[in-house]
């Protein structure tokens, strides 16, 4: 069985700090400032960057830093703290000095490693690379007495030979001579990766890797790990993060880096369902959301008119009109509209088949209605979707994930019951129990 | 060599039924009616299923109505039968529930087995969750004084492990402590898939996830297996189960599972070629079929538009307008059409190849020729595509596939000959050989 | 540590030429012209193809003219010439008539082995189907005394076995059995490929096979090999051909097969940066190149216009028009567009980091700017880029590919610099080393 090992079940946000900065006055700056955030702010693993993020030649300041840093602030930040070391599959003296700053960082008498919650590894290799990673962090772990497999180990996927490795984490895991059961996190690191597999865009931007990017979610579900997305450069472009993340998270990737306290909020709200739900229309191949106004969800853009003609419809989509009689309308219209369901909605179903579960039922139908109102014509439509079992499990994944964080952030709970309401927060950490 | 050994080559549809329902007078009515589909309604593979559609409940009672109607009914099923057990790769005890009701259904004395090709196991993990279902097959087999492997075993691919064993099956397949040979088909499960990686879609709806469903076509190519995809829910729209067969047909997945006799006749059909053929214009980006109206092709949207100017012609697609003499034109017109041959087009142009082979030459040029109206101008395109042993082979599959379906589904022939005509029939029978 | 073996880190192009054509006087014509192919035209690596280009009764035939003409050209060809031997997973014969092909071409005392680079075996299956070409390497060179492992083996993937075995590769390399550190090439095979993974496309067209790519790209990578696309048919579609080298390159798939020596020359100069930069700007979701009038980029098409009113701005894409002030028009317009930097542009850039670098300053901001003009009205964009080590990692692949490029190919010398100007060129040689 495929068991999870570690206290989260989820990692929605990835956040790296630069451990230390030259010319600086208090060259920890940066890490202080990360270990004070609450709230929607604070990543749910936090990670003090002593590797790209960190110039080379204040690695060991930065490690020191880690060390001042997390044990004034450890104890009271509220997600995990997984400092990521140098590493390197290529260079012997790369991986001994990560070994020696990881010595360094988890010796108990510096106070830091009681809020540690594992390390990050960098630019591994194929898996007895890992494996070498590994038995550093077992080392550590006997030389200060403290339990074996203690420390998480996770790694970023930075080349084609870790990619391929991943696939055989599930069979390596449990052989006598390795703790590879410590595997807490696979994430992505796109730019490197793209260098390794000697990728080349016109304008220098990142290849989409969506193959890559399913490896790692397929390789995070069979070894009971969790799967996290590399960087996203452009910082202001929202929109594209909101978007690269949505694509994500149907790859059952729910977690993804962030670079800023913005991209923190950004990435810790988007995999948890909406507080409204709205529908969308599918316009020409383009979805657009309904802007709902009284209850009527409204579609004012001029690339789709309705109008009632004798006895029947005119839909008119781009300079494609057809005409269609009433029922047909209905079939058409259900055809093109969705509907994104809230959380309360969600909750609701669910609740509704646990109770038809219990009284014996183990389909029932859901129904969805709304009124349209497309060009100024209005129109009802209405659907039934069977719920079964496994609708009921699939739609338990978002669900899940809020509990898990609901549990392990109570720093958000105030920021999720106002998003959400109190009763649906409370009603929503009892479904599926 | 990889070997293909089982009685099917192809398998175009795989249609489950419920094997009891609850509060019905006859329990096994779904089953009852299924067993006596016939034709283009009855799929290759019929699978009476006693997980997912059966409630927990009934399951005792299915297996006891499987026995019931297959050994009624079966001797005239045309297709074969293939019953879904209870399994799980966490659960020893759904595994061994799956193993009782195996053992219940394949006793020859209830004269159900002489009937039945092989049982399909669900929710299987890393191959050495299949090595445990494949034992149970064994020991059933032995029990019973049936062939060792002469059961076949099918499997829904419905977590990352087991998309993670398929890459493994050729290697295990063999090996003296298996009869692993006896796997059949790899069937992807997109519903519990979706659960098991953690995916999250803003309206519920699944993922796409091309890339399982690549490599559950590759697993299959790789081990001799025959791939199938999984159900397509929305069972109104027939379009979108028809562009789903179109894609996966693409990847080399030609069979899908039906959810009703509809469905089934759909599936049977699409993997076959057209019965006439039909010309492609590339409006805009959009594929448009062009109606053929005595023998002239004809466009009339109002996307794209053709006219004859003074030494030449003017094509305006969408907001652009270009000049072009009659050979650019050609050039462009070329471009931008293409041909979907039908069974009678690919029949003429394989014999057409078969001769020329058999004079000595290894390539021929096979022209192909239309007049196209658009926007009311007309113009004659032309055009040769070279045939080597190469295209010969790969213009093969869908006869392939004719072929085994004519062989293997008597019960189809009256409508297969409807549809292409008898003569067409026959010389797509001999083609190839 | 993942080597690279071989004498070239990269290869664009991979030609390949009937060995014997039956029927003409010097049935070595093809060969003959393609030996003596010089600059853009002559291809990376040269594939004289006793395989598929030539009949099965010439191929006794065409391995001695492979003899003939390499013996007699192959001092003064510039690219490596590697000829394909005919091979199958599933013929022994097959086999063993690859091995006698190769036994006759490599005798030193037939004056070709010393100018052959290596064998290309088409039609493999899994690895213990390469490691038996392998092991006739190894037989061919002890038995003339070549140093084991110096006849490179490059591969056609064209089954799923294949595919699958590439990930294996890896761990196979360097096992005391084999000499598999011999490995080149990579190379699709998408044809072949098409007919074992059985795939159907409506108008027999390939399909894309995204995940092949992707495969065969990572195998490469972590295996130190060049991943190679197959052959694209359509030789008069150049634009196909360019667009479907940008889709490969993006996959770290830098090479391409060539049927002519037009597609060696569009396939020899895809891969290099382009000799001017160009601004694209996205139109309603197309990238469309501006045209530079006088150091402004200009978009005249009629989907997008601009013009300013009181205050600020109107800008119209497609049918919606919005209001933006300078500060939002400037934010938009960042976002709309993006630049394709020259040769000179990331030589120029890579050389301000390195001195940034060397002044002990890790990451660095490199300003773009430009004035649009759409519509008629002009616009002045300007925005940063932060490069630190990982940028300039991930733009040094194009440069390290010229490297290659130029140090490998004098006969290219003349071209390049009079593609890119002598000044460039030479800097482009000392960045990076």
């Amino acid at each position: 069985m495929t068991e999870r090992r570690h206290d989260r079940a989820f990692v929605r946000t990835f956040f790296t700090s630069p451990t230390a900065i030259e010319g600086e006055e208090d060259s920890a700056k940066m890490l202080r400032r990360a270990a004070q955030l609450r709230g929607m702010q604070a990543p749910d693993v936090w990670v003090p960057d002593n590797e790209d993020a960190t110039a080379p030649s204040m690695r060991d300041e930065g490690a020191q830093n880690i060390i001042d840093v997390v044990s004034e602030h450890g104890a009271d930040f509220p997600g995990e703290i997984h400092p990521r070391m140098v590493w390197h599959r290529d260079s012997p003296g790369t991986r001994y000095q990560g070994f020696q700053h990881m010595l360094k960082i988890a010796d108990p008498e510096k106070g830091a490693v009681e809020h540690i919650d594992g390390f990050v590894i960098p630019e591994v290799g194929g898996i007895d690379d890992w494996k070498k990673a590994d038995e550093f962090f077992t080392i550590v772990e006997n030389e200060y007495g403290l339990e074996e497999g203690s420390l998480a180990m996770s790694v970023i996927i930075e080349s084609g030979q870790a990619e391929l490795a991943m696939r055989k984490l599930r069979d390596e895991m449990g052989k006598p001579e390795n703790n590879l059961e410590r595997m807490f996190l696979l994430v992505d690191g796109e730019v490197d990766y793209t260098k390794d597999m000697r990728a080349i865009t016109p304008t220098g931007e990142l290849p989409p890797w969506p193959e890559l990017r399913h490896n790692t979610s397929r390789g995070a579900s069979a070894a009971g790990c969790i799967a996290v997305d590399g960087p996203y450069d452009d910082i202001r472009d929202v929109e594209g993060y909101h978007e690269r993340m949505t694509e994500n998270q149907a790859k059952g990737m729910l977690g993804i880096w962030s670079l800023t306290p913005g991209q923190v909020v950004e990435a810790n709200t988007s995999p948890l369902p909406p507080k409204t739900g709205s529908w969308l229309l599918d316009v020409d191949g383009e979805q657009v959301e309904l802007e709902s106004e009284d209850g009527v969800e409204v579609y004012d853009g001029d690339r789709m008119s309705l109008e009632a003609s004798d006895g029947g419809y005119e839909l008119r989509v781009g300079s494609d009109t057809r005409t269609l009689d009433e029922d047909e309308l209905h079939e058409e219209l259900l055809g093109l509209t969705s509907y994104v369901p809230s959380m309360d909605d969600i909750v609701d179903s669910m609740e509704e088949f646990e109770a038809a579960k219990e009284a014996g039922r183990g389909a029932i139908a859901m129904e969805r209605s709304a009124t349209l109102r497309i060009g100024g014509t209005e129109f009802d439509i209405s659907t039934d979707r069977m719920w079964d079992e496994a609708t009921y499990q699939a739609a338990m994944t978002p669900i899940s994930l809020f509990q898990d964080v609901y549990e392990n952030r109570p720093d958000q709970h105030e920021e999720l019951e106002e998003r959400y309401s109190t009763d649906v927060v409370e009603r929503a950490m009892e479904v599926g129990l």
